[in-house]
């Protein structure tokens, strides 16, 4: 199932990052896209000042300059295929898949042939949070050792870039996934359709939401079965409200 | 060519930081050998603030006050059999062999199974020197990009670790070669001689230094015949001296 992509593309793979708010590290991970051919950066909720301070990073204005902003993951990741997060591997990863390091190389590359893939990276001190990575289908795994599984923002985007460049091997994905936007309406609508049937209280906060997101993410859905199942729930709510309102 | 060590050990790498000046960047190079394993850390001629600054670094502080500090290249590699440092590949590699991290990884691999190996990194601003490349046998590429070579302090060191550990291959060596201290001892008797031959003027600067240590670094000589050739030169030296005496 291994072969070589001869269509991989750098531009389609992003690195986004989450709530950064060292600019040392900001201009650190630009730079390190910078040095392995990368573009496509996007920043999620950036702490202000630091983001302006990082555009005068050496060697990397031109890329943060082209960096795009946005209020939220969901947005960041919206026409993304595939979206992964680096870990360091405790009970959290319990709830997705974790892929080494050259695993996860070759399935992005694989990715980056046909679709979009986005690579989330957190705060320095906080990493990502659950809600993070409920928007991810599998998570990563740098090998570090246990001792010290935490690595320094900018050396982990410069070690993950360099595993994806390192070689042109690709794994092709199984099949076309539908992007974060498709699935984040299905999720909607399905955490809608919950909420109508009594399957969830009414302000139970964000959990089933997430729940709902990683549980989508992993049936890893072609674009057109989210759109037939978006449908068909939705009708199904439409249904269930058609019904309060008779009843 | 290719095998798989069993006794490749970490503990006969060590990292070597010269002329660092930025606290940042060196705790950083011990946060990223932190993560991966590796203990020896070697500083040459740090700024001493910036080194006390970063013994109080996050996550490598048993790391780095157990680093050794030297007052020159040379006394930092004596006692290892392979010294290498990257280079971004411009002119100067033409002097040394230039090998990709992944080759180059393969073959301190080797080396880290029955010698010592030194990965010299320099400093921020200028890199390393060419005097400071006279100590290596060859040179290794992180494969950058052309319009952005230069890497950032950690960033380099992360992915050249990364690489060391990603994978167990590695390159026997063709035979034991001679520590770096038997080598400098074999460089001095021949520039002393060539000096009483009048090969070279006295005062020519560093060059010849240079020069002479890049050839002996090339030649791979082991430590059986470093000391037999160093006896023999010196033998040189001794009857050039005695004749000039009775002329």
């Amino acid at each position: 199932m291994i072969g070589l992509a001869n269509s991989f593309d750098l531009d389609r793979i992003c690195v986004v990052l989450v709530a950064t708010r060292n600019p040392l590290n900001i201009g650190a991970a630009a730079r390190a896209m910078s040095n392995f051919g990368f573009g496509q950066l996007r920043v999620v909720n950036p702490y202000e000042p630091s983001f302006r301070e990082a555009k005068s990073a050496v060697g990397a204005a031109e890329l943060l300059k082209s960096a795009e902003e946005f209020g939220s993951v969901a947005e960041a990741v919206a026409d993304c295929t595939l979206v992964v997060g680096p870990t360091a591997g405790r009970d959290r990863d319990l709830q997705h898949g974790m892929r080494p390091l050259e695993e996860a190389g070759r399935l992005i590359r694989g990715e980056a042939s046909w679709g979009r893939a986005a690579i989330l990276f957190g705060s320095e001190k906080r990493g990502l949070s659950n809600e993070d990575f409920s928007h991810c289908h599998w998570l990563m795994r740098i090998p570090t050792r246990e001792g010290q599984p935490s690595m320094n923002l900018g050396q982990a985007v410069a070690v993950t870039l360099y595993e994806l460049i390192r070689s042109p091997e690709a794994a092709p994905s199984s099949g076309k996934r539908a992007a974060a936007a498709e699935i984040e309406r299905l999720r909607e609508v399905m955490v809608e359709a919950l909420r109508e049937c009594g399957y969830e209280k009414p302000n139970a906060g964000k959990s089933m939401a997430e729940k709902v997101r990683r549980m989508v993410h992993r049936m890893a859905i072609n674009p057109e079965d989210a759109e037939t199942l978006t449908g068909m729930i939705r009708k199904m709510v439409w249904k269930m409200k058609s019904r309060q309102g008779a009843g």
